[in-house]
């Protein structure tokens, strides 16, 4: 197999956890982890776009995903560098062609309700009706239970810091097993799902049979990257909002909530999901 | 005392929670309660600004709080009318005189770590630096404590639906006391921020010698709003991110993380922290 097409990138990764001195309740000194948070300016032939606040713990695939998400650019092969500069807290991205209908695209922004980012919210909702997901993809208890468990043990910065949330791409690799492909944590949780949708493009990943889990909650613009990403299964320890329900349910998405040791409520989709495990070992 | 002004208002909250079917891990129907989220575009003077996504439950305070926090109106008696149609998902502040350089205040946006905000923020950080929060005023541990245990009984919505973020300004009422003024939750915190400062314009409070609390994270843009609203003391039951401590450290805001039943740690401004209580009570 050619090995996918990869733009000229930098690898500036900052450094996620910082040491501060706090004081607890008994007037201790407390030394204690917080999570990074940069301002980076995103760059797109040298129009500027937009500053992001990140971790920076993947720099690169966030502005790729950034600009994916937000359709500023079509394909990872449109992508010539994306080059990271924290001397000036930007990230340049220089396209192979020029995109096009920038200028129109950023004129309407959404403020949406999730980890930050106005967003070009009536033309997602466009293309969210064309968007078919699989239907011939099974998750099975057993499988979600694993992956819940992996991801309990991937949770490096939030135990550390906390004030980050994380997202993962999993695939199912056996009856009662899941891979975490992908695990990002980020200051912002849309941060989080652009950076995983930049790397699905970096690394030629196609979403179509995997599971998208994230930390954080289930709003509209979170159903609507995920379905964008053509990803069947949407996964969250947190609860949902009424839009992240409608959309979900007009997409056809299988959506999970309030995942946690070996619960959940399913909320859509539930006819790809298979219940492998005895009732009594579902509770165990 | 004279009543403060007031513009003209709707009424208009919308219903906070929706309930929808569910199955959980025994493929139980389990009804849940999930949380509103609702669009609303806000017009200023007929000019489209952004559309908020919320749960609606304060729609008029949000839209004053975010122009106040935008900066797009200088006081509240600037505002003549805000009238909130859910019809057209709208809703429409009208002034006394028309708002202005929100051309240019809107052409400069950063897409912040927070629930969800193009804020005008290299023009906040501009002002960070004029912001003289009151030294004279203290905290107590068990003023702290009685506090904490009033939020907790506050979070109705999230208590049923999840999904939301609370925000609530409170006053010292006596040695070990604290009460509640305003509570507000919302889908995006910021939101929730926001309602909270268009309700201390519509109120006239003054924010001198309160105490802000959120159950979100300590970001820079939560910092900056407190700071702003000149309340020398903010309060999360999370953790806080690096750029929250640098600008809490520059305003000199006492900041507090992490505080849940009797525990808490003091990042910032512990000068104006007062431990009255026993360290064995304390942690009672």
């Amino acid at each position: 197999m050619a090995e996918p097409y990869r733009p000229l990138l930098t690898n500036a990764a900052r450094p996620a956890t910082f040491e501060v001195e706090a004081y607890n309740e008994r007037g201790e000194m407390v030394p204690t982890s917080i999570a990074g948070e940069h301002p980076l300016t995103l760059y797109l032939d040298k129009r500027e776009i937009v500053t992001l606040m990140t971790l920076g713990h993947a720099p690169e695939a966030l502005a790729i995903g950034y600009l994916r998400n937000q359709h500023l650019a079509d394909a990872i092969e449109a992508i010539a560098a994306v080059q990271v500069d924290w001397e000036t807290d930007s990230v340049a991205v220089t396209t192979r062609k020029r995109a096009k209908g920038v200028a129109r695209k950023l004129g309407k922004r959404t403020v949406t309700t999730g980890g930050g980012q106005g967003t070009v919210f009536g033309d997602l909702m466009d293309e969210i009706d064309k968007v078919k997901l699989r239907e011939d993809v099974r998750l099975s208890d057993a499988q979600l239970f694993d992956l819940v468990e992996k991801v309990r043990k991937y949770e490096t910065i939030y135990k550390q810091a906390g004030a980050v949330h994380g997202c993962a791409l999993a695939r199912t690799t056996g009856v009662a097993a899941a891979e975490i492909m992908l695990f990002i944590e980020d200051v912002g949780r849309h941060n989080a799902v652009d950076a995983i949708a930049g790397f699905m493009w970096l690394d030629a990943i196609d979403g179509s049979d995997k599971v998208f889990y994230t930390t954080g909650r289930l709003t509209s613009e979170m159903v609507i990257k995920c379905a964008l990403m053509g990803i069947p299964f949407l996964v969250s320890r947190s609860g949902l909002t009424k839009m992240g329900y409608e959309v979900a349910r007009r997409v056809g998405l299988t959506m999970l909530g309030r995942a946690s040791g070996r619960h959940y409520l399913a909320f859509t989709g539930q006819q790809r999901l298979e219940r492998t495990l005895p009732q009594a070992t579902a509770f165990a």
